[in-house]
């Protein structure tokens, strides 16, 4: 294998695979990165702890055909102090040593042959729809956050993917909260998808195409697997098994208490009250009373504080307590200048939505304070 | 006590005193900051880890003199959060609790009395020596690296100042490499220090006058305590205790091989190479021959690399090993475009010094390889 690319294509490439890789695993191939030879111009870096790969093609002059792993972190450190020049690999196939140059710099690392690389299972189908990157990048932004932290294998590590109609509906919850998102897309083929994606997945896709200019994603899903297309950049990844829990029917439509409020002077009040919370339990409690909310917050032998703001509500004063991070997130998710809080009562989980979309919202579960 | 300081005083004072708070002591009240009304217009915050002590004045409207001490780390952390606004202190001094007020956010900290802080041992001396800021900060900048790190009440974890006649020198050393400046200083009442400032103590006293604009220090010494006196600030620190090694004696004066090189060349050479550097040994392998340098690494079961860079250097062929850290150290403390390298031997200690400033010097010890 011998070959020249430019250090920014090679920096960029390696950027986006890199996170792919297991840092300690059983396997040390899996910490390297595979570097292939395609045709005449191109080589394809690939890494994957098994659970996720991510492939990028990038333009090289090949002068001898030929792949091999090399250690991905190591390699993306030597790329990165490179000057911006051309750049030669030259793989001695005898010990996998693979010589890289690039102008007075020289470095010689040890590698692994790439057929110990684990080959990666690709849902091999022309079953595909084609996705607008911002709609997708914009649900998952909306609903990654609200996945569960704990278990990569549960089925709420996940978030829900569901496409029907002209609808792509995405949702995650951890059981304390419930983030759920819908938009409009084209599907002409009338497709119809429902599945649960590892978060990670999708937070690595965000990454990866977060930057770029392409418009649209080809994704395919079969046997337990799904991949996402986009030029020169391909992820696949394994699905969650299991049955995502009926979230639909939990979502109060009933709701009569409707507060308004600023999003910002919202999220900044949470910030400062919650600088006494209690960092056990991360509870802040909300006093609703005539256009005002006060918020509050205590640890015993630290102390308290409190907050106020201004809002839109009429009614008794209604005293209701939340793990005050799922309400930040949340907003946080939103972009609208004001925010809608619908609520049930100071038992019943809390609707938070931007003020004039329906399509997005978060349920939280308050808790309960003495 | 209640008084009304501005939000960007108060951020800006806690700022420069955290650093000398003690993170888990015995003592609880040594995570405490003090505050302490002054005359009419002035608080005082002080914090201090016993080694250390920093105490700045701010501006305040003074209501009620008193003094309280409160979690640092808290404290800090509700004034970042704060609006650019007036926020007013009241201490109730039957429970310590300090309610702390900025528009609608209030909290309450429960504080300890401030009569449990440690008082302050401060040099009380007229035997002062006033010297340019910005001389001190050069002179700490060009030696505090070299000095031990591993224990704090080692002679050699600290920095060695000597004045005497219109110099200022001061050296720094951990056993493998020394650093040494002398810098013109006005000395006219012909004062004489020699002493070991703890190097986290210049550490701090740069941290805190960088950005300002604040051109003397005025430095006070005795009874083993140094204080450091700006216009609002006020740092006061122990002294090491021990005879500081005659490294004068180890400057050799007589070496007859001397390399010259391009700083920026050597630094990003020596980091690129370095990128393969065995990490328990840190040895990088330099050899000159005519007008070039060239450097290698290696680590087993990693790979090797290799560098090359022009330097200005006629002679035989030359090989010494260094651990790189130490030359990238001294190199960075410079400013000059091109560096001397003195040299006696392979096994003789090497000289790395601006081109034309033969005040600051870096003596380095080679490390033997086969």
């Amino acid at each position: 294998m011998r070959f020249t690319v430019q250090k920014e294509d090679l920096y960029n490439g390696l950027s986006a695979v890199i996170k792919a890789t297991a840092l300690r695993g059983i396997q040390p191939v899996l910490s390297n990165v595979l570097i292939e030879t395609i045709n005449e111009d191109k080589i394809k870096l690939c890494a994957t702890d098994l659970d996720i790969s991510i492939e990028v093609k990038i333009n090289a002059i090949i002068e001898k055909q030929g792949s091999i792993t090399l250690p991905a972190k190591k390699l993306y450190e030597i790329i990165a102090k490179l000057p911006n020049k051309p750049v030669i690999f030259t793989l001695n196939t005898e010990n996998n040593l693979t010589a890289i140059k690039c102008e007075n710099s020289k470095f010689d690392l040890i590698g692994i042959s790439a057929s110990e690389f684990p080959s990666i299972k690709y849902p091999d189908s022309d079953e595909s729809i084609s996705i607008d990157v911002n709609t997708l990048l914009s649900a998952v932004k909306k609903t990654v956050f609200s996945a569960a932290t704990y278990d990569t294998n549960n089925v709420l590590s996940g978030v829900y993917f569901n496409i029907s109609g002209e609808k792509l509906e995405m949702a995650a919850t951890d059981g304390n909260r419930l983030s759920r998102v819908i938009e409009n897309i084209k599907n002409t083929e009338n497709k119809e998808y429902s599945i649960v994606i590892p978060s990670k997945t999708l937070v690595e896709f965000s990454r990866i195409i977060s930057g770029s200019d392409e418009k649209t994603v080809l994704i395919t899903v079969k046997n337990g697997q799904i991949s996402f297309k986009l030029e020169n950049k391909f992820i696949t990844s394994r699905l969650l098994e299991g049955n995502y829990p009926k979230y639909q029917q939990l979502i109060p439509s009933n709701y009569q208490i409707v507060v308004k409020s600023d999003r910002e002077n919202l999220i900044a009040a949470l910030d400062r009250t919650a600088t006494m919370v209690n960092e056990r339990t991360s509870i802040v409690k909300l006093l609703f009373t005539d256009n005002k909310l006060s918020l509050s917050a205590d640890t015993p032998d630290l102390g308290d504080s409190e907050d106020e703001i201004e809002v839109e509500y009429k009614g008794e004063d209604l005293k209701i307590a939340f793990n005050y991070r799922y309400i930040l997130d949340a907003l946080k998710a939103m972009d609208s200048e004001k925010i809608r809080i619908e609520l049930g009562g100071a038992l019943s989980s809390a609707l938070f939505k931007p003020e004039s979309d329906e399509d997005f919202l978060n349920l939280i579960m308050p808790v309960q304070v003495k």
